[in-house]
């Protein structure tokens, strides 16, 4: 293999197969007629991208990833050159000379499974970024860890929850096609709501979900551990209906939030036309902040955990947002006043006050 | 107490005074005619600050640090208001209301030892930057933890050491006063380069050394364990010299480094005009840089830890640095080819080559 390539498209394609991949073990670089693929492949996903490149020689290898990455991210020169030299793949520049150790396991890359679908990719990171950081990192119960992502006839529905809230979104699709009922796993997710541009395809078959955009596939086993619902936290008993601006009620919950006990634990009071949040703690003093808010219904008066209320009005950054409150131990329901072409809707599970 | 301030300007000093202590324990704010002072007081050091506030009722409090820097931080109003109720600082502004229980400890707040000289705020800053860095974070022996203060009749003299490296800067002092040698702790003038601006005082007495500079003041007892010295350190068996860009040579002791062995060594080959960097290690492969370099004297070329290297030559960012090597375990000292106002020599042990 020998060929010459722009080194920041190259260095970005190498970096986005290496963060796309669980583990950064090796990486497949293929130089042929179609330029350079630059690809990876572990226990449960395969990654795939596409770039140009001047191909001197064909040829096919396996490096180790982190220190390609390293290296390509950190030249200052226009264009590298690689090339196969006895048994290393040399990194070269103008007065510099890097030298990997080719690995000589095994590496297929499977096909993408059928394409059924494309979403704007804007909308689907928008999603994404709410919904992927709300699946637990770890859990006991995989049915936590993942997105369910379904898809309806004019619709994509993204899912997830770690038990103590739960993520909604929906966003058009671009093209009706096959249905897609798959629980992806959230982490990768999570990374394609950084790199994902474009029209986004979605891609599926029975065992297997993929992603593409712009030069970039993503395939992954979808996790088999039965399918989140709203129906496990929904309930009809809201009482209490609060209208309020999203970021000016998380500024006042990181400010009180300073005071809430061991457990962050604050407490929304609902008034005739505010809602006041107040905490307190032993050693710390007490806070209490009140915003004016639209109040409807009764006046039921919640607690919550400070970081999961934040971790809420994240996903309305900008927008005013309806509290729906229930009483006792039921969800609050957090949805935009004015929804944009993404439909978020956030549950939020209560705790008890002391 | 009872007083009215900005709240940019108090969160300033209060986050100041926190960052300038050890310990985050009890800040005391003290209002009366002169405004608000802001200090706090441990085992080694005092810190104080003086702001202007609208006094109402003059008064004196200790507060729990922490919490009220925060609250400051992240109130968004212009003004705020201070006021004793009870037992509680309240903490006030338009619809918010921080409370933070008074503590009945005692804080004395000794005077600032004699001021003996001054130097220019920014020169001490740039200085202190790449001394107190030098200094070993955590050592058995406190002379390696200190960063060594010497006034002569028209310079001063900063010198540290982790043993491994020693970094020595001068810079012109301002005026002349009685003479100061003193070894005070790293941690402190490393914070202090990250606040110091304007003129700043320099004081002393037997057992305190103190830095004065826009209504912050700063006092901390000297460290008691021998002194730095550059005779430690320095010699007289320089046969090879060799002058490059530091900033070049810097990014590609990065890039080269990304090679080396587990001990993060790499080698300063010297050519006739370049040095050529080298390094290898068995699972990642091998990577050498040939940079243009004035080179005298003879060929002697040394091995370094990549870190140490990078620490150096920060130091001389954006300068050309002369490198002054010695055959066998001696320093390499690294100066700039045209030094400026602030005049650093920085030495750095090789090591063996494997």
């Amino acid at each position: 293999m020998d060929l010459t390539a722009a080194t920041r498209s190259l260095s970005s394609a190498v970096s986005a197969a290496a963060r796309l991949l669980t583990a950064r073990s090796g990486l497949l670089l293929r130089a042929g007629k179609n330029g350079l693929t630059v690809g990876g492949s572990d226990s449960e996903r395969t990654v795939r991208l596409t770039g140009d490149a001047m191909v001197h020689t064909d040829g096919e290898v396996i490096v180790p990833a982190g220190p390609l990455a390293e290296t390509l991210r950190m030249l200052e020169d226009d264009l590298v050159r690689l090339v196969v030299e006895g048994s290393r793949l040399a990194v070269r520049v103008e007065g510099g000379r890097y030298a990997l150790p080719l690995l000589s396991r095994e590496l297929h890359l499977p096909d993408l499974p059928p394409k059924v679908s494309e979403v704007d990719g804007h909308a689907l990171v928008t999603a994404l970024r709410t919904v992927a950081g709300t699946a637990a990192k770890d859990d006991a119960l995989p049915m936590f860890t993942g997105v369910r992502v379904q898809s309806f006839s004019r619709e994509l529905r993204l899912t997830a929850s770690d038990r103590y809230r739960m993520a909604v979104a929906t966003l058009p699709l671009r093209s009706e096609g096959e249905p897609i009922d798959a629980l992806v796993p959230a982490g990768l997710l999570a990374e394609t709501a950084k790199q994902a541009r474009g029209v986004v395809g979605l891609h599926g078959d029975k065992t297997r979900f993929g992603l593409s955009w712009a030069g970039v596939t993503v395939t992954t086993a979808v996790l088999d551990a039965g399918f989140l619902s709203e129906k496990l936290i929904e309930s009809s008993t809201v009482d209490t209906t609060v209208e309020v601006g999203a970021d000016a009620l998380a500024a006042a919950v990181r400010r009180v939030g300073v005071y809430a006990d061991d457990r962050r634990v604050l407490t929304l009071e609902v008034g005739d036309s505010h809602v006041r949040l107040a905490s307190s703690k032993q050693d710390t003093g007490e806070a209490e902040e009140t915003l004016k808010a639209e109040v409807s219904g009764g006046r039921t008066s919640p607690s919550f955990q400070a970081r999961y209320l934040l971790d809420a009005l994240q996903g309305f950054a900008g927008e005013r947002v309806r509290l729906e409150i229930q009483p006792g131990m039921r969800a609050c329901v957090i949805r935009a006043v004015e929804p944009g072409e993404v439909k978020l809707t956030y549950y939020v599970m209560p705790m008890l006050a002391r």
